[in-house]
């Protein structure tokens, strides 16, 4: 036992030992034991959970992984019809009322690919990956799906090459001190630092008539580690295919946006679907990369540009020139959720819902069956358990989304469709997706994160045996910066990470206001397989969680959570935790603010003396930066107050949330109020210029894609340099949390009258 | 005008104003005019000084370099006898008595080299450069030496290879957390991070029977820009020749330890020499490496120690096996150093020393010979001015020196040789070396720290046509850390930089006791040519000063100093610089060690709770640190004393020190206790384990070569972990201090009694 564990112990018990001492009150119940418990129902609870652990097999997850990767499974595949009906038939076996719901969606396909290197040397890129020894899935060919990145617009564009480090915003800041203008060019991007859709949308808002993707070996190849099929890393024919929709602006499907893809749904037409890219966009293989970086002339790049592959980087614009022609098939196809409910025993109208996407890119044994299987894990031992009379008291709905890969398209019509009724019994939302061996990670609402806390304690580490939130600790204790160490000496519980975009939470969350989690396990399981020919069951059980016993683990963890969120009798929102991250983003920003200022400042200085001139190298074309905007000094005094508005109704809800004190008249209506509270920090009016991201707390990043952005009115504002708005968007943020700490003040109102 | 500039020229102004307010003082006229001279004399100086200016010639440089390095001329070379004899007439032509002072060193020179992979693979390595396009002295042959180490023993060693990083001390920290250990392996090691021959000395010590050192293309290759001849770095054939003699415990010939290589001196037999490497090293191009560290097995190295070369780099040890064989001719070559004087008008007796060396490792034109030329345009107008009736007041002394590459071997030898001599006269020497387009480069005593800063001042930038101080203020205002730029705006004067070792300032410096400086400039030319076959007068003019105008710069700043120390009625030593970075020194020790605490304290207390079980990958062989040395807190009263009564002392002095106040009769003994206060900063018994470095504020580190330790004695300690030798070496330094401090007393004394 390691020395924090013995001060945390020996804390809790002094509680406990002083608490006995006043006799034995309900909150000495609920600290001994489960959030919104009772002490003997958490006893029961703890009984339960231990006859659902021992329900999860590897075994199980092994075989279903197995079927399930049979053959290539992307959205409208004949292997997903298959998965449909597997995952389906095995829910009802479990004892769940099933329903396949079908959307009609458009899903681009390729037609045709073609990319071709015309000067000043000739190569006309393979577009292939490669047959690997000892991996049979990567030999299939007829059912997979090409490279490509689907929601690229067709088009024929021939234009000489620019190398854009990896297309963000700060890289187009450096060419522009270069002199370099991507007009009328093809640029050629890394992957990494920000989620793929945004670099095909910075290169056409910059001019650029076509976009070129690719995985440097420095990033995702053999600088890495050995790659497949010696190791798990990206080889040189390996290509990550994904989506380039514009999902910061709304995911689903593109020509419905906000309405569900079904039947007497208007549509939009295809040209004026503003989530389709508005450049051509391929990604390739770093063998295919490399011809024409080579053939790249003009500055060589800045140091921190530099890639692993044996060439000095160069930037263009040419004399590298390329023709990249697309032609897709941009088909209507249906898709398939598979929506397995369980009625509660107690509260069948609140609902618990599960969900993990099914469709892949094509075998997609990692990304996402590792959490599928998981998935189907836990609702077998649910299913059973219920059978065997341990119903849970609330309603559990299982999903498997179809379509996630190309935009998070099946979880976002059925969000779309059910909004009514989600926005009156969701309780809480619990995704999964990907799973590898590793550390556990738990991003979501704050409002959980106490719940999440403990829900960490509960679940073993199966490699450490120790609980998954002591290995937590551990590694930020040995490899967290001071700054994170010192975070976590100083709270309670562990953070959890506020969540963007990346996976099927984001509707529920950003769109519904449901409060949200997304859980996984990794940091062990070595990565390379992302989205390409090689997420095979084969690469799969070598490198990201062989034994399946992280797969285990995910249930484990999801599972408890789902069970407890189902059967507490107070639900286990706490407020304490949002207002201290809400704290911590508010620094934040006005940190940003106060940098942004300095920086403008020092900048303008320089320019101003013209140090610049005399800094840089005269016999080099890189010139000063641009003026910088002044930054204003911010008005943060409402968000201030109105954070302190939520900490004091925080502080009194928090205290009178006591299990087994709560009058039965009033129960369920403040259990409703509780899961609720997640929907007063949206607004109907959405974020600025993207009215489906309505939640005002956390929503994906304009120009990040699925890194999240928090309290984003003002921090966007603040990072477009969007000054005049500035203090309007901490106004109306402001006004969201008063009426959020007002709601809480009514769950309050609602006990203490009660 | 920049806005600092504004400042500064305000501040003067209200300086001056106050001043002449006063009347015509003396301070005023040093600070409107130059450190040491009256204003009378400032403006002769200045006028002086534009004549010496005006007789600077790019072209003179660029045809001395064209002759200079017509052949590879190392020392012992036919080369080098011609160059010698070039030099000593010019120097002789501009008025100079000049002589040529041998010694007979050891110096081996290869018969054998040969590295063979023998497993799993095999591949004989090619240890040959190839001729280039473009570069006629690429094709060389007969003249020049191999690439080699020097002062690699002889050996024929067959083992398994153990990639180690940059083979510097944490690298092996790393080995071990692997459970690697390289007792009876060969080790390849990247160039960088340390002095080179700091890599086979480490090696040795664990074990190690052999070493390779290469450039890897992410140092000193392709990722760094383009290679020759297409660019200026390194291709894949290129190979850095050099030293690895354990300079760091005494530079010079082997066999002659702090005694001049002469006849009479005798000489440690061949095995005793302890500055002999201990065991056979080879450098090698990349194009040799790649073979070699393909074929490793074992461990995927950590993401950090990564290079550029298209494979994933394993730590093995094997299956790769190499054999290594090395045979020297130990030949006794004989070196000439070429000394010209020029006799003082008035202080005869007293001696400002200039040099650079004139051996390369093969052409040499950057290194040493586009400072070498610098040096000659410095001598010849000052020559010039000699005989035209401007002579300097004191003696200058120009030498080339030899056999600087093997070891600092010719200057070693001379100050060896003229010691006694050297301690009664030796005002000041000024070095420089290798040159380069870009900012200006100051290291040294800090007692001419304000002194450099007025050269910088007063020499012109080629490029900008601002002083060259100008140019490094805004350089670093730009480019500068938060804390760099935050301690310029602090200061009055630029912070020139501590000397470690790397060229022949070390024996004038840290042997002998005598202030010194290395100047020159850099930053805007490329690299890669650095001590390999492509260091030619072809790669120089293309890539590191077109046009020498740098090479007049140097000469410029040079000569300068040179002549201010030459003529300055009062030396211009002043203390308050030395001062201020002296604390700066100890705050740095005080924090080092704080850190060394909080850091054995984290790991022991990580340890301790078994934490790095938990964090660790347990599938992975990486297992956690070993247990740290508890640091005590150590007692810095005795050194914070010591350098706040030399702050009193200087303070004192430096208020004093008013040229045309002080009588006659004192003057000359004033400044010959000016210049050897830096005498007092040295010891006898030199530092531990390594009696021939003397100087107790600066030196080379014991483990990183040419980087500087400042406070030696007691940083080492500290970093070495010898904790209870800590308060004694900080008492012996306090000791060393106040003997300073006493000797800066005496002279102010000897002024007010004057």
């Amino acid at each position: 036992m390691d020395i924090i564990r013995l001060v945390r112990s020996a804390a809790s018990l002094t509680f406990v030992l002083m608490i006995a001492a006043a006799g034995p009150a309900a909150h000495a119940a609920e600290s001994a034991g489960l959030i919104g418990f009772t002490a003997e129902a958490a006893k029961q609870q703890r009984r339960l959970e231990a006859d659902y652990r021992a329900k999860l097999s590897a075994e199980d997850q092994s075989q279903w992984s197995e079927q399930l990767t049979a053959s290539a499974h992307h959205a409208g595949s004949a292997q997903t019809r298959r998965n449909v009906e597997l995952i389906a038939a095995a829910f009802r076996e479990w004892g769940f009322d099933v329903a396949i719901e079908e959307f009609d969606i458009l899903l681009p396909v390729p037609l045709e690919r073609s990319l071709e290197l015309l000067a000043p040397t000739t190569y006309k890129a393979l577009l292939e990956e490669d047959i690997v020894d000892g991996d049979a899935s990567s030999a299939e060919r007829d059912a997979v799906l090409p490279s490509y990145n689907a929601f690229s617009p067709d088009g024929d564009v021939t234009a000489e090459l620019v190398f854009v480090n990896y297309g963000i915003p700060e890289d187009y800041e450096v060419l522009e001190r270069y002199g370099i203008d991507v007009t009328g060019k093809i640029v050629i991007a890394k992957y990494g630092k920000s989620w793929r859709g945004i670099k095909p949308k910075l290169a056409g808002e910059h001019g650029a008539i076509g976009a070129l993707l690719y995985s440097d070996p420095a990033d995702d190849g053999y600088a890495k580690g050995d790659v497949y099929p010696v190791g798990a890393f990206k080889n040189a024919s390996g290509v990550q295919r994904g989506s380039v929709m514009d999902m910061p602006l709304y995911p689903g499907d593109v020509l419905t946006p906000g309405k569900p893809a079904i039947k007497g749904t208007r549509r939009l037409s295809l040209d004026k679907a503003p989530t389709i890219a508005n450049v051509p966009v391929l990604p390739i293989s770093y063998r295919d990369a490399e011809p024409l970086l080579a053939a790249l002339g003009g500055e060589v790049v800045p140091t921190q540009w530099h890639g692993a592959l044996p060439i000095t980087y160069h930037i263009g614009p040419g004399p590298a020139k390329v023709r990249l022609k697309l032609a897709f098939d941009w088909q209507r196809i249906t898709i398939q959720n598979v929506i397995a409910r369980l009625r509660g025993s107690e509260y069948p109208d609140e609902w618990v819902i599960r969900g993990n996407h099914h469709d892949g890119w094509n075998h997609g044994a990692a990304d996402p069956i590792s959490g599928m299987v998981a998935l189907m894990s836990e609702a077998k031992a649910v299913g059973e358990l219920a059978q065997a009379g341990q119903r849970p008291k609330r309603s559990l709905i299982y999903a498997a989304w179809d379509a996630e890969e190309p935009g998070l398209i099946g979880s976002t019509e059925w969000v779309e469709k059910h909004l009514k009724e989600l926005d009156a019994k969701a309780v809480a939302y619990i995704n999964t997706d990907g799973n590898g061996r590793g550390f556990a990670s738990v991003g979501g609402s704050h409002t959980l994160e106490a719940f999440f806390d403990e829900v960490l304690n509960s679940v073993s580490d199966p490699q450490t045996l120790v609980s998954v939130a002591e290995r937590l600790r551990a590694a930020i204790a040995v490899n967290g910066t001071p700054e994170r160490r010192k975070d976590m000496e100083s709270r309670e519980t562990l953070r959890i990470a506020p969540l963007g975009s990346g996976s099927d939470y984001t509707p529920f969350l950003q769109h519904a206001g449901i409060a949200s989690a997304n859980l996984g396990f990794g940091g062990e399981s070595a990565h390379g397989s992302y989205h390409t020919l090689y997420d095979t069951f084969e690469h799969f059980v070598r490198f990201r969680d062989p034994g399946f016993q992280y797969g285990v683990a995910l249930a484990d963890m999801a599972g408890t959570a789902t069970l407890r969120l189902a059967n507490a009798e107070v639900l286990p929102f706490r407020f304490a935790g949002l207002v201290d991250n809400l704290q911590l983003y508010l620094k934040e920003i006005e940190e940003l603010a106060g940098k942004q200022r300095e920086d403008a400042e020092r900048i303008n200085k320089l320019l101003r003396e013209d140090s610049y001139a005399l800094a840089l190298d005269p016999q080099k074309p890189f010139g000063p930066p641009g003026a910088k905007k002044a930054v204003p000094h911010f008005n943060f005094a409402g968000l201030k107050n109105a954070v302190a508005t939520v900490a004091t109704a925080a502080t009194r809800l928090d205290a009178v949330l006591q299990p087994g004190s709560i009058a039965p008249a009033v129960l369920e209506q403040v259990n409703r109020e509780l899961y609720r509270s997640e929907r007063t920090l949206t607004a109907e009016e959405g974020l600025p210029g993207r009215q489906w991201y309505r939640h005002q707390i956390y929503a994906p990043g304009f120009y990040t894609g699925y890194g999240v952005k928090t309290l984003p009115r003002v921090r966007e504002a603040i990072e477009a340099e969007l000054y005049d708005q500035v203090d309007g968007e901490i106004e109306t943020t402001a006004a969201i949390l008063r009426g959020f700490a007002a709601h809480l003040e009514s769950i309050t109102a609602l006990l203490v009258s009660g």
